[in-house]
């Protein structure tokens, strides 16, 4: 390859926030997005930089140069998975950089419930200071039982946090293999012996046809009195009828939920009006340094494919879909 | 003293709850409380458990025999400790065991401002579902600064939690001397080199002389932009008109007040209409480990007085008055 200067086309999908498209690395490389690339370009395009529907065509098209893709989120279950190991594309995420945002707001949640803010925001909001003693109603995270469903990047730093606030930590996982900041780990055949046991059921699983509707009735009926049910993976992965059944008979006592079988979640939800449901618009993963963080993945990524051919981090196993 | 046995009376205020009066260790002791103590016997009260006028009355008999006074609270501001250092009764409190239900109630302050919670909340209330990205307002706790009042047992554990999810600590104490969990420890005679350069400053020093009205206009006007103000410390420690001040121009973009000058804050305070202040009802200490815990604190150093005529831990310093 000495001495041989080979070009390669770049494009930046409609999904790619407009802040972070700037001041790329340039050398060797030259950049398209959907307003400047012309039809007959589609097929030279070796990096693709997002999901949207030109990128959907290169997958699609025989003639296509595409080799890797580089997604803007951490979830690829709206990634056409199966062409896209069948072209041998290289399909890599940013599940990495979520861990802090999310953990922080799994937290957030927690703590909401524990310590009954919401009573205090209607009281605030009536200029009403509640003075009787809530000894009963107010908690902490002390001793709390968490089992969480995932235990990646963002399954470890929750895990990591909940044990900082003296909490114990269950994880489930596909083979049960140990995971830092776990005391234990169960395989996901084997995690119905610890339902009735813990405070704290948490879903971060990717979506897969597994993970599809993992939380139905049958697994919500195991329960007895969970304390607090969050989900911060995806949203198809709760069945939201039996969701809604568990909350109304009880067996469910708190739901905090940020991603939703349909989003956005429609008005017409009963979700909406659980005075027990804490509700936040797939934010979990938000914040303003989300997006200096998306660009480093791409461009460390992409420093390492124009070395060897191959990025860097986030590989997804197109097999497995995560 | 061998083969004497001495009765020690015990009196019970009306401070300490019902739940926690019951199966004390009786042997040797007799306890009273303000329904069955006649006046006679006011004077031959040993121990007082919490404060009421009948312990006020011990305090000021020139024939009592109070010799130690368990507080209920972690805080003895409101006991009159002058009297209390020249009758040489000893005074112990319950500072220990407020730490946990303080930190979370802290962790949950910060993380409802940088997730921006309110804002979810209100979403919520409307059934609207808010899709537009938020990530320049929302935050994570990674990489803010703390500037923490009070290294001592509440203070300590603020900062661990502070330091779990990536911040920095810098605590300010009487004498500068380290303490756990803090990057950095200073003399209370030199914050001011630090205020502008912190993202959360929080109160947790008892009330004395010295503190009253620490935060006043002359503090809060040395602040540039501080993201943060926290109170779970004394009402008084802040002027309330001056933090007002320091809300409306800026100098704070948020609060978070457990505590007030006069409690309960008043419903005509303007604190309460801010939409960037929260405010709960002097409860960031209360949880359903809390009477459990007063309680073993004094059942702990009576067996310790039983002893040898000290209580075990807590003891107050009556001349610094914490």
């Amino acid at each position: 390859m000495k001495g041989m200067i080979v070009l390669i086309n770049v494009y930046i999908s409609n999904q790619i926030p407009q802040e972070i498209r700037a001041d790329l690395p340039s050398t060797y490389i030259t950049y398209y997005t959907s307003s400047d690339i012309s039809e007959d370009l589609l097929d030279t395009v070796e990096i693709a930089w997002g999901l949207d529907k030109n990128v959907i065509s290169m997958i699609e098209s025989p003639e296509s140069k595409l080799k890797w893709i580089q997604s803007f989120s951490a979830g690829v279950d709206y990634f056409p998975i199966q062409q896209i190991r069948e072209r041998n594309i290289i399909l890599t995420n940013t599940s990495g950089i979520h861990a802090t945002a999310i953990a922080n707001t799994v937290l957030l949640y927690a703590l909401f419930f524990t310590r009954n803010l919401k009573h205090a925001i209607q009281s605030q909001s009536n200029q009403e200071w509640d003075s009787i003693p809530h000894f009963d109603k107010l908690q902490t995270l002390r001793g709390k039982r968490w089992l969480i469903f995932g235990t990646g990047h963002i399954g470890r730093e929750i895990a990591r946090l909940a044990k900082a606030t003296d909490g114990e930590t269950i994880g489930v996982n596909t083979t049960g293999h140990p995971a830092d900041n776990f005391d234990l780990t169960v395989p996901i055949t084997e995690f119905s012996d610890y339902l009735t046991n813990v405070d704290i059921i948490l879903n971060i699983l990717p979506l897969t046809t597994e993970t599809r509707h993992l939380f139905d009735d049958k697994f919500f009926d195991k329960l007895t009195k969970l304390y607090l049910f969050i989900n911060v993976g995806r949203g198809p992965s709760v069945d939201e009828k039996a969701l809604e059944h568990a909350l109304d008979s009880g067996t469910v006592q708190h739901a905090a939920l940020d991603v939703f079988e349909t989003e956005p979640l429609s008005s017409s939800s009963p979700l909406w009006n659980y005075d027990q449901v804490l509700i936040t618009p797939h934010e979990s993963a938000e914040s303003n340094e989300l997006l200096p963080a998306v660009r480093d993945v791409f461009v460390n990524n992409l420093d390492a494919y124009l070395g060897d051919g191959v990025p860097d981090t986030d590989i997804v196993n197109t097999k497995e879909g995560y």
